[in-house]
């Protein structure tokens, strides 16, 4: 994630040394992530880091100008606190234990901040019940996805989560099929798509799953393209296989009304 | 579009009065963009303005010191020419001539350059055989763009035109379907898709039709979608159509190499 200019963050920020570590501390909100000065020095910006490493928060070392220039009071730590209230998986999993036609997306590491907002506005459009995000190595939900997501933050169930492949686990335990989406599975044509409750994991960049992830799924998928370019853009992948799974799921429950 | 930072303009920029004036009367070179500072007068700003208007070349007033900023020695006029080589339409449909399948695109006014380049990467994937975009109110091919389509503007013809509507025509007399994306169309699924050679048409911010351009379609499609949110992203919404006609394609032309 790129530095923002001034006037992008909103009250979602917290600066100042002994501000930012009480929140740490305190748990009670969700960080996207702490941006430290690379000239702060000192007992608490150590205990910061420590602790932000030990609660999985991202740590972004910036030129000091540059924190200087957006907060004069910063004391060389910012951290952003997402405004978009997250619910615990076990919470979502239960939330949707009585619904037979359960369909989560699991993005795994997207970066780009226009194509998580994309994603979650087809997550939306095609009546996904929860987007699950990784807490690290991907954008967090800030004001401008919320932006790019033309506002469907606001309708969808988030989740975020310390690691992908424990989250699988958690998930086929409660009987969900993981279908992911990769260049070498089987093209959306040819593919027989396993019954519901279905988890989807799109991969950072297009069509890219980890390799450890990719062996836990039970179902790899590709959509059938021309080769010229390496691969359709994350946020229209995703679009293309929810509308697919959505018409297998019209098909199946008839009396969706979601 | 907005004003682009210092650092993005690359080769395609010329500046300095009488070397834009020049550029604009030799009409070699396809020029995006005309940018004249707010404080920029005399004769020849006057010319280039009339020019420009007179060869449909989109002209952007600019703050003096965002010029001067980025240009010194712009004497407050820039143009920005494009890098890629368009093709003229007639020259578009005649090298199509001996398909049977043909398949174009045309952008209706889409303004987000990210949008824009993401739909070209979309037609690439699905062998799509040119793209029409409008000459003014949209973006034009630069360096952003070639970036958010991931290099696919390298690999597909792409024509700009004045009048989308007379392009309609035009396309009409050479036997062409026109399809328009529009939330008031039939449903993708329920629709019955004309016979190739078809020209899909993709409004402006997500399915925004011009309403005479709705009324010149032949068919009016949709996506079948939760309305909670307005609409899908213009790009997402691109995918899922092309994919769709590109699966018909396919059974109808089983021979399709390209």
């Amino acid at each position: 994630m790129t530095y923002r200019k001034k006037g992008c963050f909103n009250s979602a920020v917290v600066y100042g040394r002994n501000q930012v570590f009480e929140l740490i501390r305190a748990n009670k909100r969700s960080i996207n992530k702490i941006m430290i000065s690379k000239t702060a020095k000192g007992t608490i910006i150590s205990n910061i880091v420590n602790l932000a490493k030990q609660k999985k928060i991202s740590i972004y070392i910036v030129p000091s100008k540059k924190l200087k220039k957006e907060f004069q009071h910063s004391h060389g730590v910012i951290a952003e606190v997402s405004s978009t209230k997250y619910i615990e998986l076990s919470d979502l999993t239960k939330k949707l234990k009585n619904h037979t036609d359960q369909l989560l997306v699991i993005l795994d590491s997207i970066k780009d901040p226009n194509n998580l907002g994309a994603i979650i506005r087809n997550c939306v459009a095609f009546n996904v019940d929860g987007v699950i995000i990784p807490k690290w190595r991907a954008a967090g939900i800030n004001e401008t996805i919320s932006r790019s997501s033309a506002g469907a933050v606001e309708h969808i169930r988030i989740s975020r989560v310390a690691n992908i492949n424990q989250t699988i686990t958690f998930l086929k335990e409660h009987g969900f099929w993981i279908i992911g989406a990769d260049n070498s599975g089987q093209t959306l044509e040819a593919v027989n798509l396993p019954p519901f409750p279905i988890a989807l994991i799109i991969g950072s960049e297009g069509f890219g799953l980890q390799n450890l992830i990719k062996r836990n799924c039970d179902f790899l998928i590709s959509i059938p393209q021309n080769n010229t370019i390496s691969s359709l853009n994350a946020s229209c992948a995703s679009s293309i296989i929810l509308y697919e799974i959505s018409k297998i799921r019209k098909q199946l429950f008839s009396n969706l009304k979601k």
